[in-house]
């Protein structure tokens, strides 16, 4: 059976990421809800507060991917540039989203009123839809196969909650974990032969270093659940047979 | 005063990053890192265990950056494809380094010796030299302007302290912060002024939403510590007339 695969591309906006400030969670965190959607995160670009470098990470990133996503820059503050750079990336315009304004004028009626500095965030590429943002005021904007989101993880939380169900997608990938209290480079041709011998999967190796012993999980991928299941099994059995304690579901 | 700017990229190779698995957390440890070394990190990517998309990431990041650093897939495993990778971008071959083998020889002398699969980690792109690894066996490697490292943080960690000072930078980029417990909206104009009003200084500015209360640290950045002083000072001082508190070193 042959499935398409849909993938997905993010473009993380920050200085404050490639300084260094600030830890990002936002990869982890939609390449997980991704997985569930059945769409795969493909490749991810972390780029500057600068127009060019935004322009140049949107433009390859939709064209070759399914659907793009990006994060942060969507505040009201002289450094949130993301709208602008991807309304030039699209070579659109820039216009007030007339719900978004209503959303803003609501949310920051007890909050000291719509400044200049608030409108900012109903700003959108023209020709834009919203994502709900369920947790604070400004909204995400849908472009196409566009996302844009906020950078605060808590408030991209929000926005993919709001997106759930509705992209197209394929089979999730599935995946199962196992672990041994082992050197992964004493079970390196087991691994690889396993993963040959199971064409459709994908076996990855994690060593770690715990408690003074080292580990490692194996990570087997799939949108097949039988062919997991199956990889699985001899990969336990041939684990067992070569002396090892097997831990299924990791350790 | 001109200052040559030194840029360096990052490509983060690992499926168990875009699967959402394993949270990266080399992005900020080698910035912080690059920053004392007087070098900005300028663009990050993260690819999969894939040869071509390593070789593209390779070849654009190491020839528009000073230097190239790339963490994961140098173990010992089927999914370790690093340094084929790279050796196919510089169109080299790849050989076992005679010190490395050495090194590895020792390392798993009481390890249950030297098997093929480990000889695997001693293996480089013709011309590298090594990157010490302080905290396990195999070696980082560095090619040119290439530096190829662990992708498990703490072993990262032993190679970039490993490097320290051996690389030729620029100034470092200093930064302080100051913060206050107010939407970064309401001073959103104010901060693009007194940027406006320091160049050479970039100002960000990061909300969050703690204890019920919504607050923002302004990060303020510049080479020269004059400069950087004179800005925090008059940012502090607007903000201040603007009926706002300000907390030293922020919140």
């Amino acid at each position: 059976m042959t499935t398409r695969i849909w993938t997905a591309a993010l473009a993380v906006i920050g200085d404050e990421i490639l300084s260094g400030r600030t830890q990002d969670k936002n990869v982890a965190q939609i390449a997980a809800w991704l997985n569930v959607q059945g769409i795969r995160l493909a490749e991810v670009r972390i780029v500057p507060d600068k127009t060019d470098a935004i322009v140049e990470a949107v433009n390859i990133l939709r064209a070759r991917n399914d659907y793009l996503f990006t994060t942060g820059g969507i505040g009201p503050t002289h450094d949130d540039i993301t709208v602008d750079a991807i309304a030039a990336a699209l070579g659109v315009g820039v216009e007030y989203h007339p719900k978004a304004l209503a959303v803003l004028e609501r949310y920051y009626t007890d909050r000291g009123g719509l400044t200049d500095a608030r409108k900012r965030m109903a700003r959108v590429p023209e020709g834009s839809d919203l994502i709900e943002n369920r947790m604070s005021g400004a909204p995400g904007i849908r472009l196409g196969n566009i996302f844009i989101m906020a950078g605060v993880p808590h408030i991209t939380a929000g926005m993919l909650d709001a997106l759930t169900g509705t992209l197209e997608g394929g089979l999730p990938v599935l995946s199962r974990t196992i672990g041994c209290w082992v050197p992964e480079s004493e079970v390196a041709d087991l691994l690889g032969a396993v993963e040959r011998a199971h064409e459709g999967v994908a076996i990855g190796s994690y060593p770690f270093f715990r408690d003074g012993r080292v580990g490692a999980n194996f990570v087997v991928r799939a949108t097949d659940a039988a062919l997991l299941d199956a990889c699985i099994a001899e990969l336990t059995e041939r684990l067992e047979a070569d002396g090892r304690i097997v831990i299924a579901d990791g350790i």
